[in-house]
C-alpha cells in the first residue's frame, strides 16, 4: 500500500488549502457521549451524538454531554446528523443539541434508530423534525460527503457503520459492532461491503476500542438463547429477567424461551414498556399478543407461568429489579423458589449496586443466575481478534482508534500495529483534538472548544465545577451556617446569634456549637472595629470557626457566615 | 457420622444450662471487619477486630466497625482476642475495642500479626497492651478455652486458624486462607493438623466465604513472581510496582525480581515504608540492605538500576503511585519507557478509580501491566475446589460460612452441600445472630446488639444516619439557607433578608434568589400573623421555598430557614 507523507506534528490549517477536518468531540475519554465531526469546506457532517451517564464524582449531575459549542458556532454548514444505532451513548445529546441548533438538520438513522430517537424527541417537544430513513447497502449525498451504510452486530438491532467519501478520501466509522455469525435476526455484518470499500481504499478507519483489552472473540447473542432456555423451562416458580430495554434481540430470546416453557411475559419497568412498544410496533421484536401479559392481570396465572422482563440490571435504587427485591414493588413480589436472571453485566462503577440487589435476592430466597454462573449475557462489542479482522478487512492507511478509555485506545492501537499499521499513521487522540487530511498526508491541528456540559434537572450547562465542588465538600464534612447581627455604631453584636449544623458530628461531652458562637461573637466584635466591609467581617467569622472545628474533629465542614447589619 | 437432634427454630437461651454461644457480629455483611464472640457460661474468647473502609454510600466516613457493645458489656468474661493474622479487616477495630473495653486483654497471635498490631495501637496511644505470641502447632488455654493453632496460607505471611475446644465440642475458625503449594516462605496450610482435628471431631466449622463464587482453585503465589521476573529483567526504564504493603510475600518476590535484574529496591509510601521496616526487623522480608535505596538517592541510580515499590494498588488519590501519575510526587517521576505493575486486583468499588490511574500512565507513555495483561496477581483466598477440600479434611458436624456477602456465603453453603453437610445443619448468619450449642444439638437464639460504628475523623459512632442522609442530600441537591429577621410586634420583616446557596443551580435569565426572598418574606408575615412558634415558622418558611425551588429547577435542596426576632 503506497503510504502518502505523514507529517503528524502540531500545526494550524493551512490557510486557503481544503483540507478533511476530523474532529472527535466525545467517546476518547470513557465509553459514552460518541460523537465525531466531519468538516470540508463549506459542510460538515455529525455522526453520533451521545450522552454519559454520570458517576459518583459528579453528584447530583442527571447527564453528561460533549461540548458540542463548536458545531453551534458552525451550525451554517452542518448538513446532517448520522446516527450509527439507538443507544443512548449514541443519541442522547440530540434533543439538547437541536435546541441549541434550533434549526432543521436531517437525521439519517435506520428505522429502528429512528423509532427510538423520536420517541426521546417527542419527550423533549420536539416536533419539527427531519427523519431521513436509511438502510443498510443504501447511499445517500449530504453536501460534498458521499454517504454508505454498512450492517454490523451490535447488543441493538439495525445498527450500522458507515463510509463517509470525501474529496480527500474516504473515511469508515463503524460505530459499535461485533462479528456475530449466528446474529437472532440473521442481519451479518457486511463482510462484503467493508472488504469491497477496502479494495475501493479507505484513507481513514475509526473503529469501536470498548473490548480492544478482551482476548479472542466476543461470543455470539445466540449463546444466551442457549443458556437461558434450560434456566426457563426447569424453573418452578415466577421467572425474572434484567435486561437492558434496548436489547431487542436479548428480549427476543427471553420471550421465545419463555413461550417454549409454556409461559406468559409480563414486562414491567417504564423504559422496558415503551422499548418493547416500539420494537413490536416496527416488527423488530415478534410476540404473539396473546402471549403478552399485563402486569396487573399476573393475579389470575400461577407463578410458573409467568416470565417478567423488566429493568434494573444495573442495580439502579429505583429500577424495577431494586423495588422487587426490597419488597417494594406494586404488582410484583418475590419469593423463595422464584428465579431471576441478570441477563447483562455491570457497567464499571455499578458493581456494588448489583451486589446489593444480588444479596437482597437471595436472602429472600431466590435463585440467581448473572454471569458468572451461567452464559446469561455476552458483549455486543468486538474483541481483540475482531478488531483485527475489521482492520485486515478496510487495510486503512491512517486509524483512529474511538469510543474508550486511554487504555482501551492504546490498547487498540496495538492491535493496529500487529496487523501492519505503522504507529505514525496511528492517532490517539482527545476529545476536541482536529486532525487534517489534505494531499500532503495526515496533521494534527488546532484543538476545538472541548470538554462536557452537565445537565442537572432542568438546568444544561449551569452545574459547573464550583457547584461540583461545593456538593462534594458538602457531602464530605458536611456545614455550618453561623448569622449573626452586628449593630455597626455599637460595634456589638446584638439578638441571639444561631447555629445550624447539617452533615457535621460533634465530638460528645463538649459544646462545640456554643464555644463556635462565642468565638463568632468575640471575633465580628473585633473585625467590626478595625475593618468597614461586611465582606471582611465575614470571613474572619468564617475563618475562626473553621479553625475551632478543625481543632475539635479534625473535620473542615464549610461554614458560611451570615453577618445582618441590624 | 452420627447426627444430633437439630432444633433450628429461633428460641432464647434456656436459663441455667450452659452452652456454647457463638456470635458472629462483622463479616457476614460484606467483606471486611471480621468478628466472633465466642461465649461459654463466664468464659468469652474473640476470634479477630476488624475494620471495613467505607464507600461512597458513607460520605465523610473514614473507617466502619462492628458494633461491639455486646462484648464491652460482658467485658468481665473476656479472656482474650485471637487475631489469625495482621490485615486490617482483622485487626483494624482493635485501638477502638481496647479503648472502649478499659481494661487489658490479651491479643494472642503470631509474631509479624503482633508486630504490624504494635504499630497500630502505639500510634493511638495504647502502651499498656499484653500481647501473648503464640505460634502454629501450639497449645494454649484461656478460661474453658483450649486453642490449638493451625498455619494457613494467605496473601500476608504467619496466618492462622485456630481450633478452639469446648465443653460442648470442637470449633475450628479457618481465618482466611488458601492452599498454596508452593508458598514463597515454605509454609504450607497444614493439611496433618487440620486432617487431626477432623478426626477428633469438629462440631463446628467456621470458614472463609470470600472466594466461594470462584471455581476452581486459587493459583499460588509462586505463579506471580514467574509473570514479574522476565517483565523487570526486561524492562528499560524505572519499573515502578503497586502492591498491598502488608503482603509480604509479593514484596519479597519483587525484591529478589529486582536483585536478580541488577536493580535497587526503592520504597515509598507511608504504610509501605512502615510495613516493610516491621518486616524486614521480625525477619519476614529478606533484603540485603545493599540493595534498597531511598527515594532522595534516587537520582545517583540511572532509571534501568531502580524498582520502586509503592502503595496506590487501589487508585487512591493520595497514594504514591497516584501521585507519581499526576506528575506530583515529590521524589519519583515516572515518564515514557517506564513500566508500571499494578500488583493487586481493585477491590470491589474501586475499579474506577484504578482506570483514571492506568489512563493517567498511559497517557504519560508508560507501559502497564495489571492483572488483565499478565498474572501479576493472585488471590489469597480459597476458591470452591479449596473450600470443599477444607471442608472434606476436617468433616465438621455443622457448618457456618463467614467473611463475605450473602451471595458469597450462600453459595459457600452450596459447596458444603456438595459435600454431604445436610442444609440443617448449616446456618447463614446475619451479623448478631446467635447460634447456640449443647447436648441437644445447635439452635440459633435471640440476636445481641449488632450493627456498625462510624469512625468519622476523631469521632467515633457519632456519624448517624440522619447526619449521612443529611451529607447525601447536600451533595445530591445542594443547600439554601434563608435569613429573615422578624419584628415580632409588628409582624413585620425587618432589615435585608439574606440568602445563600451552595451547590445549587438555578436557571438563566430568572432570579430565583430574589424570588425565594420576596415569598419568604411574604411567607413569613403571613405565618407571624397565624402562629406564635418560631417553629411553625420556620416550617411555613421552608416549604415555601422548597416548593418555588422545586416548581423553578426540578431540583430539591436542603432549605434551612434561620428566622430571628429583632
Amino acid at each position: 500500500m503506497k503510504k502518502p507523507t505523514v507529517n503528524s506534528s502540531r500545526s494550524t490549517n493551512p490557510k486557503g488549502k481544503k483540507t478533511l477536518r476530523v474532529i472527535p468531540l466525545g467517546g476518547l475519554d470513557g465509553i459514552g457521549k460518541n460523537m465525531t465531526v466531519f468538516e470540508y469546506g463549506d459542510d460538515m457532517l455529525i455522526v453520533d451524538a451521545g450522552l454519559m451517564f454520570p458517576d459518583d464524582d459528579h453528584p447530583g449531575i442527571d447527564l453528561i454531554l460533549p461540548d458540542y459549542s463548536y458545531v453551534v458556532e458552525n451550525r451554517h454548514k452542518l448538513r446532517g446528523i448520522v446516527v450509527t444505532h439507538g443507544h443512548e451513548d449514541h443519541t442522547g445529546a440530540l434533543p439538547y443539541l437541536l435546541k441549541d441548533l434550533g434549526q432543521n438538520v436531517p437525521i439519517i438513522a435506520t428505522k429502528l434508530t429512528l423509532g427510538l430517537i423520536r420517541g426521546k424527541l417527542e419527550e423533549h417537544g420536539l416536533k419539527n423534525v427531519t427523519y431521513h430513513e436509511v438502510k443498510d447497502g443504501m447511499h445517500a449525498n449530504r453536501g460534498v460527503f458521499g454517504l454508505d451504510f454498512v450492517a454490523v452486530n451490535h447488543s441493538i438491532p439495525d445498527a450500522m457503520g458507515v463510509l463517509i467519501r470525501t474529496p480527500v478520501g474516504n473515511v469508515l466509522h463503524t460505530g459499535d459492532f461485533k462479528f456475530d455469525q449466528t446474529p437472532i435476526d440473521g442481519r451479518l455484518t457486511d463482510f462484503a461491503a467493508l472488504a469491497k470499500f477496502g479494495k475501493q481504499g479507505i484513507m481513514l478507519l475509526l473503529s469501536d476500542s470498548t473490548n480492544a483489552t478482551h482476548p479472542d472473540i466476543t461470543r455470539s447473542e445466540a449463546v444466551v438463547g442457549q443458556a437461558l432456555r434450560p434456566i426457563i423451562a426447569r424453573a418452578e416458580g415466577t421467572v425474572i429477567v434484567a435486561s437492558f430495554s434496548s436489547h431487542i434481540h436479548r428480549l427476543q430470546q427471553v420471550c421465545d424461551a419463555a413461550v417454549a416453557a409454556g409461559r406468559k411475559v409480563v414486562v414491567t419497568g417504564r423504559s422496558m414498556l415503551q422499548n418493547t412498544k416500539i420494537a413490536r410496533d416496527l416488527g423488530y421484536l415478534k410476540v404473539d399478543e396473546k402471549n403478552i401479559v399485563d402486569a396487573y392481570d399476573m393475579k389470575n396465572l400461577r407463578a410458573d407461568e409467568v416470565v417478567v422482563l423488566c429493568t434494573g440490571s444495573q442495580g439502579e435504587p429505583l429500577s424495577a429489579l431494586a423495588r422487587m427485591a426490597a419488597g417494594e414493588h406494586r404488582t410484583i413480589h418475590i419469593g423463595a423458589g422464584d428465579t431471576v436472571i441478570l441477563s447483562a453485566t455491570p457497567v464499571p462503577g455499578n458493581e456494588k449496586a448489583v451486589s446489593t440487589v444480588v444479596n437482597r435476592l437471595l436472602k429472600i430466597g431466590a435463585q440467581v443466575y448473572d454471569k458468572s454462573s451461567a452464559e446469561v449475557h455476552v458483549s455486543g462489542h468486538a474483541s481483540a481478534e475482531e478488531l483485527k479482522l475489521m482492520l485486515n478487512l478496510t487495510h486503512p492507511e491512517y486509524f483512529m482508534p474511538v469510543h474508550g478509555e486511554t487504555r482501551h485506545l492504546i490498547a487498540h492501537k496495538h492491535l493496529a500495529q500487529q496487523v501492519g499499521i505503522p504507529e505514525d499513521y496511528i492517532f490517539v487522540l482527545e476529545n476536541g483534538d482536529v486532525l487534517e487530511f489534505d494531499e500532503q498526508g495526515a496533521r494534527i491541528a488546532e484543538p476545538v472548544q472541548n470538554g462536557v456540559i452537565y445537565v442537572d434537572g432542568l438546568n444544561v450547562g449551569d452545574a459547573d465545577n464550583v457547584v461540583l465542588r461545593d456538593r462534594q465538600h458538602m457531602s464530605q464534612d458536611g456545614i455550618i451556617t453561623l448569622v449573626l447581627s452586628i449593630n455597626r455604631r455599637s460595634g456589638k453584636v446584638v439578638g441571639t446569634p444561631e447555629i445550624v449544623a447539617r452533615g457535621v458530628t460533634f465530638p460528645e461531652g463538649r459544646n462545640i456549637e456554643k464555644e463556635l458562637l462565642e468565638r463568632a461573637t468575640k471575633t465580628l466584635e473585633r473585625s467590626a472595629r478595625e475593618h468597614t466591609s461586611l465582606g471582611s467581617m465575614r470571613k474572619s467569622v468564617r475563618d475562626s470557626a473553621s479553625q475551632l472545628v478543625w481543632e475539635a474533629t479534625k473535620q473542615r465542614p464549610m461554614v458560611i457566615p451570615v453577618v445582618i447589619e441590624a
